[in-house]
């Protein structure tokens, strides 16, 4: 099954609708038509069922998955049916999750072992102790189609071909053997990078931040775990239609399984989380020594997951960054602050 | 003015009221309660009153602030009233905030500057470059009163004494003359932490994840800038009753609206947005070479924002772990994965 998300205009301006493809067809199905039809049937009144309609099946894609078997009964029906009443044609595809969180970890070992090399540094030993991550901002996350801004203070922008995990259920202190019943389903992830700075950033030990945040795409659609084979996924990229990268999603150092069980020691992953596998071997310009420039074409395709297209912005321009402070023969800064 | 969140008992179990401290005085008032008030009193029937009012002031402090100026005026006029209808008594405050996102900072030189030699490293220089920041899970707030979890996995948590900087209104591309017009004001931050998986983690160069995303704690309420001195405020900790920790918060090496400028270059700060300072100096047992117990009281104190008072749980038993992957003479694992 695929769940997806498109743009529909209204008085109020465009608001995105939960779809799902119908099953042995390729045609889309708005899950909110669906329940409303289906409630009239059974007595509700016009209002009625778009009332409980529009509660069971909300724009937000997290929102909907919180509603747990309520919103997935919902969604395999809207599928099984494939009804022509509830069937969208010429369909803009949004981002089709809102994430709630999102973590990205680094589990293809020829990936992570280049850019320890890279960074001219050994790989270290907690690679292989467990899987570790970098927390993103949920917050902004782009779609299918959107322009990548590229910010002012990078000249090195960076796509990153990898695989989502969408968490469709609440858990927590799992194990590898009862994580996946956790796990909706997976979707394409481009973890867009400003290398420069995210490369400075790390001598800090704390992560990339301002190397990341501006921009994440997932997409096109969500693909459920049912549908994917454990032998793994063909994953490939292409820049300005050229081939960039090709490889398969199963040579990670951790499975999917050991990664969201891992992740749910001591927290609990909520619906809508989504956890990035990182980059997958060869699923970025450093470690083919290329690079991207403004306009480009970026293409991630992954077997039964579909094909993310974006394009990257013009850099930004003026914007405000800090001058470096002085420091004193001691090296510690000569002012110090608080508000101003 | 002050904002904070109180829970109160319905038939569908605990939820949260948004609460405003009443100007000139040390009382509570519901803002929901002032709104449907006001309503009825310019018209609106007991029904029309009541869903204006839970639709401008939901139980979510970040949806309330993304609400703007309709937000702020409300909470406002309920503070400037002070009417004892809307008092509230008896206040059980949970956390102030429920972030949209948490990013923390580390700007405090003597707390860096001591972690940084306490792993056996130099300062690096990015430190003095531009604020550098980790991101948190914005889904693991605890309020005041909450007990903090103790992961399985570490035998070393700690708190951190922080300075929370809440965003209020939605910005980009900001500086350091416009950046505090966003902020609503600063709340006490406890960013919890598992020292000993933490730097186990910060050697992937990818920062903390499982050592600091199981719990942070915010409250026990906002104060707003227009209440806070530009020369800085007193912070102290104490543990079971013992000072641990006096210091002031105007040490940083970056300025609140330096931090908040910062992060808004190339990304949209939301309302409900929370940012950190990071430790103050002297601000976690670290540095004091001290060593927290289950069961230990943790007091956070800062001038102008109150005290942040939890207790530590017991630690948590027979949660999975991974076995570290075997690897091969040339340092790769000897076996690769997807899915299980």
């Amino acid at each position: 099954m695929r769940f997806a998300r498109q743009l529909v205009q209204t008085p109020d301006g465009p608001i995105a609708r939960v779809i799902a493809a119908g099953n042995g067809t390729d045609t889309w199905h708005d899950v909110r038509s669906s329940v409303r039809r289906r409630a009239r049937a059974r007595g509700a009144t016009t209002e009625g069922a778009l009332r409980i309609a529009e509660a069971l099946v909300p724009s937000s894609m997290s929102a909907a998955l919180a509603h747990g078997e309520l919103f997935l009964d919902a969604a395999r029906e809207a599928a099984d049916d494939a009804a022509e009443e509830t069937r969208v044609d010429d369909v803009v595809l949004t981002n089709a999750l809102d994430p709630v969180s999102y973590r990205d970890y680094m589990v293809f070992q020829e990936h992570f072992s280049f850019g320890f090399r890279w960074q001219n540094k050994p790989v270290p030993d907690v690679m292989y102790e467990f899987p570790v991550s970098y927390a993103g901002d949920p917050l902004t996350f782009l779609g299918p189609h959107d322009e990548i801004p590229w910010p002012s203070y990078t000249e090195r922008l960076d796509y990153e071909l990898e695989i989502g995990i969408v968490i469709g259920r609440t858990g927590t202190a799992l194990t590898p053997d009862t994580a996946l019943d956790h796990v909706l389903g997976l979707t394409i992830l481009n973890d867009v990078s400003a290398r420069d700075i995210q490369a400075r950033e790390m001598t800090s030990g704390l992560g990339p931040s301002k190397g990341k945040h501006f921009a994440c795409v997932a997409g096109p659609y969500i693909t459920t775990l049912d549908e994917i084979p454990d032998d793994g996924l063909r994953m490939t990229a292409r820049v300005n239609g050229e081939p960039w990268c090709d490889t398969s999603s199963a040579e990670m150092v951790w499975s999917v399984a050991e990664i969201v069980a891992w992740a749910s020691q001591a927290e609990i992953l909520r619906p809508g989380a989504l956890l990035g596998t990182g980059t997958c071997n060869g699923g970025s310009t450093v470690e083919i020594d290329r690079r991207l420039a403004p306009g480009d074409e970026i293409e991630l395709e992954v077997d039964k997951l579909g094909v993310l297209r974006n394009t990257l912005g013009r850099p930004g321009t003026g914007s405000w960054r800090p001058a470096a402070r002085n420091r004193e023969s001691n090296g510690h800064a000569t002012t110090l602050h608080f508000l101003r």
